[in-house]
C-alpha cells in the first residue's frame, strides 16, 4: 500500500497526538460531571475552563466570551438564530453571502421563512464580496450580518473588517457574525481586530476531535439559547459539557504553534502546487492568488470530479469534490463565482495541513497525469 | 488515599474500557469525515451506522429511526420543539410533569412563552404521576406529552404506557416523548412496548463519553430540525458527526450485557443499602420501594446536604445533593413530592452502577455514622 497522502484537511483533519492524549487523560482521570459539587466535578470544570482560556487567548477575547458547542454548525445556528431573535424588534434585514457554509445559508433561509428580509450577497469571480455590494446591502435596519472569514471551497478571504466599518458608518443595529471555521488555527484571528460580535470555529478542522465547536459572543451582547436545560455554558448552551472533546480541543491547540509563521511556509507550498499543476497543461486553477493558502481549488477539464476523486483514492491520495458537506452535488460556490458547468463538474478541492510536503504535491500531480491518460474523457 | 467509592452514577459514569478503546481507534484509524466521498469518509460512516443499528436493536427500533445528537439535552430540545412546531396547527396544549429534567422543563416553559398552553403535572409522594392526573390533563387538543421514564433524583418510574393508552383513547393528536436518559441501559427500554413516538438517551450515563446523545423518532413522525446546515442525520441534526463519540457510545453498549439480569442483582444491592441505612436510625429513605434500583434518595435530618457531600468526599466517597444539574439549589423534585424543607435540605442522592458492591454501601454507612458524630447539626 502506498503512503497515505491526505489533502482533504478542510473536510476534516486527523486528530493530533496531543488531542488524543488529552482526551484519553480526560476519560481516565477527569471524567466527573462539571456540574457535580464534589472534587471530581471541580477537576472536570478546571479542564474545561483551561481550554476556554486558551481559545480566548488565541482570539484576543476574554474567557467569559467563549461558549462550547457540539459543532461549528451548532455555533453558527446559535449565533444566527440568537442574533435574529434579539434583533427583530429593531429591524428585519439579515445580510449574508451566497457562498456561506450550509449551516449559515440554511439557517438564514429558515429566518427568511419566518418573515425576515434576507439578502444573499453575490461574490466576484475570486469568491470575495465587493465593498460596493456590502455598502448597498447593509442598511440602517439590518440586524445581522453573517459572513465567513475564509471560504471552505476556494479559500477566499472575505472583508469582515470592512463589514464592521460599514455597520458603524450607517449606524445599523446589526450584530456581525463571522464563521471562522476554515480560518481559525490557520491564520491569525482576532475578534478585536475583525470587529465582530460573534465568531464560530470547530475542533476537527484543527486536528482536534469531531463533536466540538465554540462560539465567541462579545461581552456586551446577550443572545438567547438555542438549547435550554440545566443552564451550562452560562445558560447559552445547556447539556453536560463534552469534557473529553473540550480537552481534545485543548490538546490540538497546544500543537498549533506559531500560526503566522506556519502560514508563511504554507504559502510557499501552495505556490509550489499551483506551479506544478499549471505545468501539466491540463489543470485550471479556480482559487484566486490571494486566498488563504490552505485551500486550492482546481479543475481538470473533461474529467468528472468524482471519477478523479476515486482514481486518486486508489493511489491513497485523498481530495474532495466541492465541500464534504455537499456530498457530490455541483458546487454552488463555484457557480456563484461564475464558473461554467464544465469547470464545476471537474472541480477538485485540495486542502492542506502543516504535515503536507512538496512530495505530496508531486505525487498528486503524477497521479493526475496518469489519471488523464487512463480515464476516458467524460465530454 | 482510600479506595474511590463512586455513588454518583446518575450525574455521570466513568467511561468503560470499551468506550475508550473504540474512541481511540476511531481517532487513530477512522477519523475521516462521513460526508467525504472517499473511503476514509465511508469507513467513518460505517462506524457511525454500526452504532446506530446497535442503539436501534436495544430499543426495538429501526436504525433509520435513530438520530445522534450532542447530548441528551439537545435530543430533548429537538423532540419537544420539533413536536410543538408540527403540532401547533392541531392544538396548543403540551402536557409534561413538574419533576422532569431541566432540559424538558425549561424547553416546555419556552413554548409556554410562545403561546402554548403548558401543563406541569403534579406527582404523588412517590414521585409518580397518577393515572387520574394523566386522564385529566391529556385532552383532544393536546399535541405533545413529554414524560421521563425514570426520575433522575428519586428513581421513580413514570407510567409511560398509560400515557400512550390515554392519548389513543381520547384521540389526541399528541406525540408522546419520553426522556429515557436515566433508564436506558439500566432497564429494558422498548419503544414499541412503551408506545412512544420520541425517546431520548445519553452516552455518558451508561459509561460512554460525554457529548453524545440520541433521539428515537418513530418512522411515521417528521419533526423539523433544531440545528440546520449540511443535512447530516437525514437533515434532522446538521453538523459533522461526532464519530469518536458515536464509536465510544458503541463501545459502551458492547459492555451493557444482560440488562434485565443486571437489574435483578442491582435490586438486591439497593435493598441491602436501604436496610443498612435504615439501621443507622438517622437516615430517612426518600425513594419509594418500587423505584428503579439504580437510584436511592435519602435524607440525614439535621445535616445539610452539601456539608455531608463534602465530608464524604474527604473519605473518597462521591454522592450528590439533588441532581448534578441543580448545582446546590434545593431539589424541586423533592418539593413536588411534598417533602418538607428539612428533608430537602438534608437530601443525598446515591446512584449506582454495576461495579458498586455491598462493601461500598458499608463504607458509605460507616462514613455517615462518623459524619453525624463529628459534624454539628445545622438546626
Amino acid at each position: 500500500m502506498k503512503r497515505q497522502i491526505y489533502l482533504d484537511n478542510s473536510a476534516t483533519t486527523k486528530p493530533c497526538k496531543s488531542a488524543v492524549k488529552y482526551m484519553l487523560d480526560s476519560m481516565e482521570n477527569e471524567w466527573g460531571n462539571p456540574s457535580s459539587l464534589h472534587i471530581l466535578g471541580m477537576n472536570a470544570q478546571i479542564g474545561v475552563d483551561e481550554c476556554r482560556a486558551c481559545v480566548a487567548k488565541a482570539l484576543h477575547a476574554n474567557a467569559q466570551e467563549i461558549y462550547f458547542t457540539g459543532s461549528g454548525t451548532e455555533a453558527n445556528n446559535t449565533a444566527i438564530l440568537g442574533a435574529a431573535q434579539i434583533g427583530k424588534k429593531r429591524g428585519k434585514r439579515i445580510v449574508t453571502t451566497a457562498v456561506e457554509h450550509p449551516s449559515v445559508l440554511n439557517t438564514v433561509k429558515r429566518l427568511g421563512e419566518q418573515g425576515f428580509e434576507t439578502v444573499f450577497l453575490k461574490v466576484e469571480k475570486n469568491g470575495v464580496v465587493s465593498e460596493e455590494e456590502l455598502r448597498k446591502a447593509i442598511t440602517a435596519d439590518t440586524v445581522l450580518v453573517s459572513m465567513m472569514l475564509v471560504n471552505n471551497e476556494l479559500g477566499a478571504v472575505q472583508p469582515i473588517k470592512k463589514a464592521a466599518e460599514i455597520i458603524k458608518q450607517v449606524n445599523a443595529p446589526a450584530l456581525l457574525h463571522c464563521d471562522a471555521v476554515q480560518a481559525f488555527g490557520k491564520m491569525p484571528v482576532s475578534v478585536k481586530d475583525l470587529g465582530v460580535d460573534l465568531l464560530t470555529a470547530s475542533g476537527h478542522k484543527i486536528h482536534g476531535p469531531k463533536g466540538i465547536g465554540f462560539l465567541y459572543v462579545r461581552k456586551a451582547v446577550h443572545i438567547p439559547a438555542l438549547i435550554t436545560g440545566g443552564g451550562q455554558e452560562k445558560g447559552l448552551r445547556s447539556g453536560t459539557e463534552a469534557v473529553p472533546l473540550i480537552r481534545g480541543l485543548f490538546g490540538a491547540m497546544t500543537e498549533l504553534g506559531d500560526i503566522a509563521n506556519r502560514l508563511e511556509k504554507q504559502k510557499k507550498l501552495w505556490q509550489y502546487a499551483v506551479q506544478k499543476l499549471k505545468a501539466t497543461g491540463f489543470v485550471e486553477i479556480n482559487s484566486a492568488e490571494d486566498v488563504l493558502p490552505y485551500i486550492l481549488n482546481i479543475s481538470v477539464l473533461g474529467y468528472r470530479s468524482e471519477i478523479l476523486l476515486h482514481f486518486l483514492e486508489r493511489e491513497n491520495i485523498y481530495v474532495s469534490s466541492g465541500s464534504a458537506c455537499a456530498k457530490g452535488e455541483g458546487s454552488y460556490v463555484l457557480r456563484e463565482c461564475g464558473f461554467d458547468r464544465k469547470r464545476i463538474d471537474s472541480a477538485l478541492r485540495i486542502s492542506f495541513c502543516c504535515e503536507n510536503t512538496e512530495q505530496d504535491i508531486d505525487a498528486l500531480v503524477q497521479a493526475l497525469i496518469v489519471a488523464t491518460q487512463k480515464l476516458r474523457k467524460a465530454n
